[in-house]
């Protein structure tokens, strides 16, 4: 099955079992915004709880926060996302349509290497088993002609992008003859800088209302609270401060599901540091983050770095941890050593000392920081692409499964009475009644037990329990396991020790170590 | 201690200990706006975790689900909240400041009792102990002047209100010389509404940007999703949706800290039934919820009902309940049977079919709706408020202790090592690397074990244990308890058996059932 489709079908999962619903699904949705559904809300949660755990509990010297989303709107200048924060737009005069103009430029480049990967195929039919790809790519005279103009094109959009000119991005798109793929025309407008974020008005006087901004990162609320939480909390450096929140970003181009939208949620840990020792523990953190994502099993060959090579202004060392998305490696967590930049800006800006004073130095200076920034939202993505399986089974029979990491599945646990009478679903509720303070268990007595087993595979349940008239005898069921489909026959005294290791968050933390 | 200094301490306490700083602390603060350092957020998680778990966990038929805070903005004209969610202004033209009519006149209505207050203490002072309060009230000329007065105020108020009639709250501001409290004038502009939602704009394209609004609670969040999560769970009727959540209000009057923000968080669940069947649900969730209060254990008394004489257009019951701070007993939870309401505007709005199948009446109909609402940053509040003790102990010393119920508290064990050598901090450290799996452990090194303890004591650690010489040999340890101050000789190897359940939301649950 082609990667595409598949990923259709994980959109689709989504909604049909309550992961994911387009946010305001009654009134046609909203662009870019999503909800998290039944399922959807524990699974981010257990998400949440990983990552937190994983900082909080795991190290002595960090601890959480949560900072408002509204701040002072002169923490967004300080940062440089009120000056610098923007994408280049353009409009087409005829569609009415407005796109980015780098990605206009980027679909140009993509064009390029279209019509070089027809050529190459079509030699590669027409030569067969003897076709030699290299050298036909380094010397066909169609495919140089086609890689010169890509190359001459990526040179110029670099160097346009670099120096921030918005006049020769859009020369690119007019010698490009680039046509708006609605209204077929050329018919551009200039290029305007448009800033991401979002703002709003608070307060009422008569002298007007302040003009705030939606955080588009949670980390600035980290650092203009690091002083605080160093101080009350008595920290030493190095130690870092984690928080779990809310940003919003108001792209144009939203893409892919909930890959990149509006309103996303971020899991932030900015780790404060001896200047100089910064690189150091940016290493340490590639490591441990990587070791984190792992530990929940999909294999490490779904996991690469992308080490950055041009770095932002106030980076000196940055990559990202790409998963293997069915659409390709993607994103899903940076790493950063942003220097003393952010707080340098908010010492500037604010007019206050918020040096810290090391006492086995003896003397005060501005740390360096190490970000680990993770998209909770795209992490949620990489779980469910990962987890999203369809199995033929021995007589031919197909089944979707999550094969969800038991830890962060929704439901740990369905208990299902055989039939609906003869005291079979009392029993099966005084099973949950004790095992529902541990874990999170469902009942379901809905249509035949195959039915509700494929149920529960669709949504990830890693274990169901079938209560027969048997039990009613034994006190034994017969449990089965949602990747193996391998049954058994237990006590139900047993079903705690069985299960609750096996989904409890604690052990998946255990391998950290 | 007057309860006002309380309440200032209780404040003070937050910011010192890490619990609550001022949002933008560094640029003099966000108008009523906090964010939850190191120790509030953990405090707020736990809060958030009892009552979700209190939910989702011990209830067969609520679910979850976490829905975005940008929504259609039709949702809004369909809520009710685009044409009525208002509060009536007024300006001083000389000071420029804004106030909100209401309150103005509310604080007039307070003057007269002060008044009247003063007459009656006068009184008392003059009769000692012969002194009959309610004769005098009845009887002296001049307190039944000034409660005439304040009688046909209240009256003509009331109606005001009640008719949405601005014109005359503005002529009563004029009739009662109401001045303003900064330049001490009458110079009043009229009373116009104000609308309490914050907007922003999103997208962007050369017809212009969409208005959408931060949403003002989460409710309308469950009521578009109920179908989704009806179909896609299953569910049946009578069936809950809860959800946490941040909402916004754009409040002029923002007051007693965390009380009334213009960013806050809420934990609502809304509960489907049956046509007709929904006021003896709203009993039930009005008992559930006084229930879920209670195991908190600060005593019966700090909880009471008020009943809503006048009801919300949507509502035809409502409570709040009430707790009771060093203000007041204010609202911390809000329980009201909204009708159909909000389904059946959902419905007219969004031109959609939304109606449930009830498949044991076979037809369909609007679910009534019971909502549970509770604000997360109110119930930190009483949380902080209620554990908050200054005790003189047997030497004549003082302490500060905030007796926090052990499963909310930030960390639940401290350990110290008795000297910061001769292997007892590696001792420590070991006793936490076995623990810290379980619950929150902070290892604590710095200051005399009495200085220690007074530190825990501050922030609400129900455990300290102390690692000695003695521990090296024996591997016991001297644990001491936060309340009673007491201390024991345990086995390093009981502790977890201590302690764990004694500081395990789990335990609170169980006396919900």
């Amino acid at each position: 099955m082609a990667q595409e489709d598949v990923f259709k079908k994980i959109v689709s999962h989504c909604k049909e079992y309550g992961y994911v619903f387009p946010s305001s699904d009654i009134y046609d949705g909203l662009g870019a915004v999503y909800d998290y559904g039944q399922m959807g809300v524990e699974l981010k949660n257990n998400i949440k709880k990983y990552w937190w755990d994983s900082m909080v509990l795991l190290h002595e010297n960090i601890v959480g926060i949560d900072s408002a989303i509204f701040m002072h709107p002169t923490i967004w200048k300080a940062s440089g996302h009120v000056d610098a924060f923007n994408d280049p737009l353009i409009d087409n005069k005829d569609s009415k349509k407005r796109y980015r103009a780098d990605v206009l430029i980027e679909d140009q480049l993509a064009k390029y290497d279209e019509k070089i990967n027809k050529e190459v195929e079509k030699a590669r039919k027409k030569f067969g088993e003897s076709f030699d790809e290299a050298q036909y790519r380094s010397t066909n005279p169609r495919v140089l002609g086609h890689q010169e103009k890509r190359d001459a094109l990526h040179t110029r959009f670099a160097k346009a992008l670099n120096d921030n000119n918005l006049d020769e991005l859009r020369q690119i798109i007019v010698d490009e003859e680039i046509v708006c793929p609605i209204s077929g025309t050329k018919n551009w407008t200039e290029v305007r800088q448009f800033n991401l974020m979002f703002s709003t008005e608070m307060g009422s006087t008569s002298d007007g209302a302040m003009k705030v901004y939606l955080r588009p990162e949670t980390a600035q609320g980290i650092f203009v609270n690091y002083l605080n939480v160093q101080k009350t909390g008595r920290m030493k450096i190095p130690f870092g401060i984690a928080q779990i929140g809310k940003a919003f970003r108001n792209e144009i181009v939203a893409r892919q599901f909930i890959f990149r939208m509006r309103e996303f949620e971020q899991m932030e840990m900015q780790f404060f540091v001896r200047p100089g020792e910064e690189l150091n523990w940016f290493k340490l953190w590639k490591e441990q983050r990587l070791k984190w994502h792992k530990g929940l099993g999909f294999g490490d060959a779904k996991y690469r770095f992308h080490d950055h090579d041009k770095l932002a202004h106030y980076a000196n060392a940055a990559t990202d941890i790409e998963f293997e998305m069915p659409f390709g490696f993607k994103e899903v967590e940076g790493i950063h050593s942003r220097t003393n930049f952010d707080l340098s800006q908010h010492e500037k800006y604010s007019g206050k000392n918020i040096k810290y004073f090391d006492p086995e130095l003896n003397e005060s200076y501005t740390p360096y920081v190490i970000e680990t920034s993770i998209g909770v939202d795209r992490m949620f993505l990489s779980v469910m692409c990962a987890s999203y399986c369809e199995e033929t089974l021995e007589g031919g029979e197909t089944r979707v499964v999550l094969k969800l990491p038991a830890a962060l599945a929704p439901i740990k646990l369905a208990v299902m009475p055989l039939v609906k009478k003869d005291g079979l679903p009392e029993k099966a509720r005084e099973i949950i009644n004790d095992l529902k303070f541990h874990f999170n268990c469902q009942y379901d007595e809905k249509d035949s037990i195959g039915k509700r087993y494929r149920r529960q595979d669709a949504i990830g349940t890693p274990y169901c329990v079938t209560v027969d008239h048997q039990t009613l005898e034994d006190n034994c069921v017969t449990i089965r396991h949602r990747d193996t489909m391998a049954q058994e026959r237990v006590a139900i005294s047993e079903l705690n020790n069985i299960i609750a290791d096996k989904v409890s968050i604690t052990t998946l933390l255990k391998t950290l170590i």
